[in-house]
């Protein structure tokens, strides 16, 4: 296997950053928490780590090896180790704790679509659960592997499926193999002039199938869209069949299957393929910070620009706590920071949300938007902080998660979590989820980042003391009361990222009894057995 | 119950036009069958129609009485007959047969969400078949009467439930009652500044739980969207529980269950209500026709508004044939339509495509954006017949219905079907479906009238004599070549007209066997007994 293709089990990216975090975010945060940051423990090595013996049945790795070659059925220490979690905050948790981590008794890659099938019929003849494997970024525990009432797990890695199938310039449609990932995806598409557009702060790493598994939402979705916006066609192969739905701009022959694929979240079957929707490659790039009075003038400004058609691409306005905390983490990056730090300066910390707007398109077209939105958000006492501040904002945005695992390594509990709801109910939302999570986290801050007609996204981080007698209780308290105040103010359990193991409690909430059954009775006439990622979901 | 929401059993609108099909029209449709069409055969009247008596238990229809008031539970011979059919060319045929005319063996009218669970747990308990009842305008054979394996059917009418249930202005989502029809639900809206923006050319009978049920496509689709595109939250009252999906504007908690609503086409349950994206009302609507030099550079020219951001609210596309029919009824219509015979005269009849293109929107915006548009369509051979010709058009686009019964009277079949599929396949499955119902009618023609980015709507019209001895086999035979031609080429089975009777057999070609067997476990799931609208859909 190409193991560049692989993070590091325990952390974001591929090498593990030798650096520290800067004196300047150490004493900020210890300013917050009220006492000093433990000294650095970096995570174990993959060696050191333990994991489970293999519990794979030989005949069955045998069968797999013959089928799939025995170069794609890996049983080894450091294949199960760096599929045995995503990369939320309880997945780090546990690989740091270096001790009984549960992992999948074997990885396979398969190389197409009948490899994916033959996998399926060895396993559901065998009985043995399946976990479909993109990036495993999933942050919900999507990729644990669970075994449900099987006695062994496989992770699915689709990493050898990453080819561009068809490219139908005149409909603007990409056919992509599941395993296909950001860079290389992109990379693939602007060779012919397009872009996809979707590019999710895990864009380094996460697949198509992981997207659209997943519903997942990219930074510049006011433009481009969510996946599941995208998303004309698709294949998902299931234990008991297989769905071709045929790339199509729309259709009335009953319910949209489509919208079965979308968020099916390796709970129904493997997605082999996606037909998306794709745009010409921007010719030009814009990105604009600008600074606004507070946070519920920033929901105005964009619900403004929204409603009125005004949208750039990208929009997102952080609330004045992550402004602040931006701010002090700007140095880490190696962001200046001088203007907005001049600004805040001069009204007083803490006092201002700061707003990023971003443009991409064909020459001559950039500039008028941006006219027109910037003077739809002036009357909403919007500053301008120049394209400078912007530019630094969109060139360190994939480079966040990377400094999660440094916190990590002082002993600092960081973790997201996000919602939607409409605007009139979003600052009810805000509000709710704030002081329940102010309970549990000296910093709170929160961004909207996605726009719709009839509402936004709220993205909360949240920074704590580590506990250390007991980390993963901590998290869950703090999570569980957030995800109540969700419910009881009104969002969704989830915008973007998925309901995976973390939200499954939460599900019925939002969907209710009778939609619950409705989609298990889909899971049950896909995946009989319910060696589909079991745990997950439903 | 108020007869002014009932159409006439046999044809459209309330009062059967004296009127007849205008000398210009006799001749023209004459010249073209190579013969004289038949003389004059008004459909019967009501009470010359025999209908079967009521199979509903004398002990059934008096609990449904105690419950809902015997005012709301009707057996008579009229109700009974209006609720028999839908409008589609074979429902027409067979209400103009007037003989052993299958109905519903009640009708009731719910008044609330309440009243439609009470019938549903009767309907459960004594084994009693229920087709809902939007405006009955379907064309696909969707509220016929069938009774499945069950000895009675009742239809279940939800014109009492019409109320606009709540308006959120700042969040633009309207939460509107499924019994509403067009005219009502947009005189609600404009009272307050607003829009649905969804006009179906059955606008003045249809419901917005038909639209749902149906994923209808509005005539202003390029604008404001699809049915389904707008819908945000809906409640579906099942025989097994109820699916309540709160107005949200995106989430990422598994698959999507507004697409399990959108296309139910009553077979799950009951739509009761529906949250829908609204829009402002438009402060100035301004339509235009414009010829262009055939129906392949008309179709690259709506290609090119799409996917450059620049398409009007309307965009329709005929087909030479259909701008020829255009004109030769445009007489009935009381149209002039003098612009553009000059024009065809002055080309040769039948060499042009007419486009007409509609914009809608605030002041000071629609200037802009038709210059914009018309500077893009402009190389593609577009010659402009100025405001009136699309005034014309604007005028007359919910009055060809009533067209069609003037057509039965005089003994001529016409019918229409509809597709979508990509940019790239569009003239192939245009041809193919066009070649197809060529071997079956002397008159065929097209229009495209929904644009996506990834492709657009065909919508084909055909006219032939009425075979005397058997008009609906002649009908069955044109239908399926079209179907047929339809999945060969790539096309899907119904762009907006849904599955119904008609198209039950394609579904498979469609959605293939696991899709299928998925929509039916879900139909399990939510109608165990399978009461809800049997043999429809799936
Ligand atoms: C630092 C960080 C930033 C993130 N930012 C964003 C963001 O901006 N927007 C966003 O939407 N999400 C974000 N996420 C969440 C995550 O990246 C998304 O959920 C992403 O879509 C997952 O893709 P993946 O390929 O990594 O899927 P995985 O993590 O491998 O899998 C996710 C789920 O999908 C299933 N799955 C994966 N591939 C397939 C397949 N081919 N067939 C069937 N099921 C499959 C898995 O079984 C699992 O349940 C972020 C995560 C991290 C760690
Ligand atoms: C002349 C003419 C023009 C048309 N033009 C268009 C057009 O431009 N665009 C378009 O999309 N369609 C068009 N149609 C088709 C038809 O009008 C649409 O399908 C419409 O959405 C049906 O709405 P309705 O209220 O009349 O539903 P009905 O005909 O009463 O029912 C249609 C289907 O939906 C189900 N249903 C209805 N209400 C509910 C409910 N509350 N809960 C659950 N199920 C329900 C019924 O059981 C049935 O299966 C046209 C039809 C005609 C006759």
């Amino acid at each position: 296997m190409a193991q560049s293709l692989e993070m590091r089990f325990s952390g974001w990216g591929i090498d593990a950053d030798a650096g520290d975090l800067s004196d300047h975010v150490v004493e900020w945060l210890e300013a917050r928490f009220g006492g000093p940051l433990p000294q650095r423990v970096a995570a174990p090595e993959s060696e050191n780590v333990r994991i489970r013996k293999s519990q794979l049945p030989r005949a069955v790795e045998a069968k797999l090896s013959s089928k799939l070659g025995a170069a794609n059925v890996s049983t080894d220490h450091l294949s199960r180790l760096v599929h045995a979690a995503g990369k939320g905050y309880p997945d780090l948790l546990a690989m740091r704790g270096a001790d009984k981590i549960p992992a999948p008794d074997a990885v396979v890659y398969p190389a197409d679509q009948a490899d994916v099938k033959a996998v399926l019929k060895i396993c559901t003849k065998h009985g043995v659960a399946v976990v479909p494997f993109g990036g495993g970024t999933s942050v919900v525990g999507g990729v644990s592997p669970l075994r449900g009432n099987f006695a062994s797990v496989i992770a699915l890695d689709l990493r050898r499926m990453r080819s561009l199938i068809s490219l139908d310039e005149q409909s603007r449609i990409g056919v992509f193999a599941a395993g296909l990932r950001g860079p290389e995806l992109e990379h693939l598409l602007r060779s012919r002039g397009y872009t996809l557009g979707h590019f999710p702060q895990s864009f380094e790493y996460s697949t198509v199938g992981g997207w659209v598994a997943t519903r997942s939402a990219g930074q510049a979705s006011a433009g481009y869209g969510r996946i599941d916006e995208k998303l004309l066609g698709a294949r998902l192969v299931a234990p008991a069949g297989e769905l071709n739905l045929t790339a199509r701009p729309a259709s009335a022959a009953g319910p949209d299957l489509r919208a079965i694929v979308a968020g099916s979240e390796g709970a129904l079957g493997v997605i082999t393929e996606a037909s998306l929707e794709i745009s010409p490659a921007p010719e030009v790039t814009r990105y604009e910070a600008l600074m606004m009075p507070s946070f519920a003038a920033a929901a105005e400004a964009l619900r403004a620009l929204e409603q009125q058609g005004q949208a750039p691409d990208v929009a997102r306005a952080s609330d004045e706590s992550e402004t602040e905390m931006g701010l002090a983490f700007a140095g880490i990056e190696g962001a200046k920071g001088k203007l907005l730090e001049g600004y805040l300066r001069g009204r007083g910390a803490g006092s201002g949300a700061l707003l990023v707007l971003g443009w991409e398109g064909p020459h001559g077209t950039i500039d008028d938007r941006r006219r027109a939105a910037l003077s739809l958000i002036k009357p909403h006492g919007a500053v301008g902080l120049g394209a400078g501040a912007g530019r630094t904002w969109a060139k360190n945005r994939f480079s966040t998660p990377y400094l999660r695992d440094h916190l990590l390594d002082r002993g600092v509990m960081v973790e997201t979590l996000e919602t939607s709801t409409t605007w009139a109910n979003l600052m009810v939302v805000y509000r709710g989820v704030g002081d329940a999570l102010a309970q549990h986290a000296p910093v709170v801050g929160c961004h909207i980042s996605h726009l719709y007609q009839s509402g936004a996204s709220l993205y909360f981080t949240f920074v704590a003391p580590q506990s250390a007698a007991d980390p993963l209780s901590q998290w869950e308290a703090a999570k569980h009361e957030a995800c109540r105040a969700i419910i009881e103010h009104g969002g969704t359990i989830t915008h973007h990222h998925a309901i995976g193991v973390d939200h499954r409690r939460y599900l019925k909430a939002e969907d209710g009894e009778a939609g619950v059954a409705a989609l298990r009775a889909v899971k049950q006439s896909l995946d009989p057995r319910g060696l589909m990622n079991p745990g997950k979901l439903l």
